[in-house]
């Protein structure tokens, strides 16, 4: 888990480099096909992955967007009207068969369909008529870290693409996930807060939340610590209840204004004497508890999700280790999980 | 909360006897205009019942749906293309700013807006082209739980009149409510097993999914005992790992497809050693470590999650009353959350 953590740096960069033109090329087909609605479907941290693609076509392109629930097709046999509609499947192994069979029956059904895979040669990208290769190389370790950002990137482009851009905000990234790669001293510091956490919550808003969500998965997987995310909206609706001066809570905090949105949030927070660490700006982190400063200067905030999960990662990694544990064998886990 | 968890089934024969005439008109007006697409938009408990109606649109329907990430509109100011688009907001109030805000906007995008409510003079009722009263009467405890069973009855009875039908499967819910709520004291030797649990997972499949989200939702805000929540297919790509033989596990059966295809998560949870409580049928009580028998003879499985959620929300009345909270104050809420 710790070399595929920094693999990331040349992971982006080769797909900036190698794998942006045929990104674009697939991008310039869909776009032909004028979809009107797109939906999303994946599971665990590809579905992380698609919620950031779910904020990027809502906001830059403004297609409305849906999650799909699988087992309506999967279970229930739905076959809904899908002219119109784009299907993007994303899946670092392409091998999950509810992930096969409703990108299938999406096909027959009228929608077009494109998988996001690490596997050109997977059953998912041959059932799929697009196919996008995220080029991560292979992913041995069960927690997956360099297939997600992998992914983000390449819905990144692909989304810029369809808008006919050319995805240029991404250029800085593959230097600055080194630099922050670089700086793992700082997690094990961090982690050291957490060695004996009994739960954590994990919040954020806007293009920040898919990040809290995988930061939450990571650290489940891997520390077996039970991580909660919320919106923050969400989690005033409700869940704020659960929250008291001994509960860790860390916020992704964007550089924007999904950032912006999030400050009552963080307010209500820091008010029930929660043990906040910031994952942000550094204006950000000096007001809270603890937290790991993010470079956001020339950093377009839709891009800033591929950098916020660097530190996460790190420290799911760390906090396993100090709590004696293997990130790399997850107890329970296989690295293709077989859902129907 | 008690008297109004109590009150449901006088709630469900109202909204049968009186509100279904009114509901079906506004399913009518709704159909001819033949939308393509449905977003949904919620928070909290709503957005669970928001969720059972994405499954009855996609299953019974075959139209595709999503949930609406509010903060796409409210914080980043997207303005997506919503012609053929029905946008359903469901809240209790029909007050938070931000659904009022959302609402507006898509009513401005061209999207054929509906309120779910139980406030037709609230805003979002004012802002919105078609509106649905749930008829719940005043809800005054925090923890909404007359209100979620409105919402989902009111919700089954559109989508009905969206197909043509009468919603006669419904007929059976009042007189099988009263039934499940007179069997409190069952509930209360079942909450003595969580007195002090220190987390809980709860999960489900299919028509039960929202059942287990709101589950989780009510534990939290009332015993704040993090729950965690996920489709059963989702439980086995990550979270699994965090399970173990003293994480307590509800599951929530339905009778039908859901249900069947929870069947090889619930197998690999005993296999973790998972304490297993089971909400569903009788077979499936007898096969877990404890449970609550639901009727399920004559029930169809889509009308089930109206009855699943009852001795849940008692669970997590009785499990705060025995951890020596309050459930009608949890700390840090208010009844209208006013999110932006």
């Amino acid at each position: 888990m710790f070399r595929e953590i920094r693999e990331q740096p040349d992971v982006l960069r080769r797909l900036l480099d190698s794998g942006a033109p045929r990104i674009q090329e697939v991008a310039r087909q869909v776009a032909a096909r004028a979809p009107r609605f797109v939906l999303l479907t994946a599971r665990g941290t590809s579905d992380n992955a698609a919620l950031y693609a779910k904020y990027l076509l809502e906001i830059q392109l403004g297609l409305p967007c849906g999650l799909a629930s699988m087992s309506t097709t999967t279970a229930y046999g739905a076959r809904p009207d899908l002219r119109d509609v784009l299907v993007i499947t994303v899946s670092q192994s392409g091998g999950s068969p509810d992930l096969v069979a409703s990108t299938k029956a999406a096909r027959e059904a009228g929608a077009i369909t494109l998988a996001v895979t690490n596997n050109p040669d997977s059953p998912l990208a041959a059932v799929s008529e697009h196919h996008i290769d995220i080029m991560a190389g292979p992913e041995k370790a069960l927690p997956a870290t360099k297939t997600y950002t992998a992914s983000l990137l390449a819905l990144y482009l692909f989304v810029e693409g369809l808008r006919g851009g050319e995805g240029s905000a991404a250029a800085v990234l593959p230097d600055l996930a080194a630099e922050l790669i670089a700086r793992d001293d700082e997690v094990r510091t961090l982690a050291s807060r957490y060695r004996f956490a009994e739960r954590m919550v994990i919040t954020s808003r806007g293009y920040g939340y898919p990040t809290a969500k995988e930061a939450a998965l990571k650290l489940m997987e891997t520390s077996y610590i039970p991580a909660l995310s919320y919106s923050g909206a969400d989690l005033l609706h409700g869940p704020l209840a659960m929250v008291d001066n001994i509960s860790p809570v860390i916020a992704v905090v964007t550089d924007g204004r999904g950032g912006l949105a999030l400050q009552p949030v963080l307010d209500r927070l820091r008010g029930r004497g929660a043990d906040l660490m910031v994952v942000g700006p550094e204006a950000q982190v000096d007001a809270a508890s603890a937290g790991f400063v993010l470079p956001t200067a020339g950093v377009a905030e839709e891009v800033q999700p591929v950098l916020e999960i660097l530190p996460l990662q790190l420290l799911a990694y760390e906090v396993t280790i100090a709590r004696g544990q293997d990130p790399d064998a997850p107890r329970a886990l296989a690295k293709v999980t077989e859902t129907r």
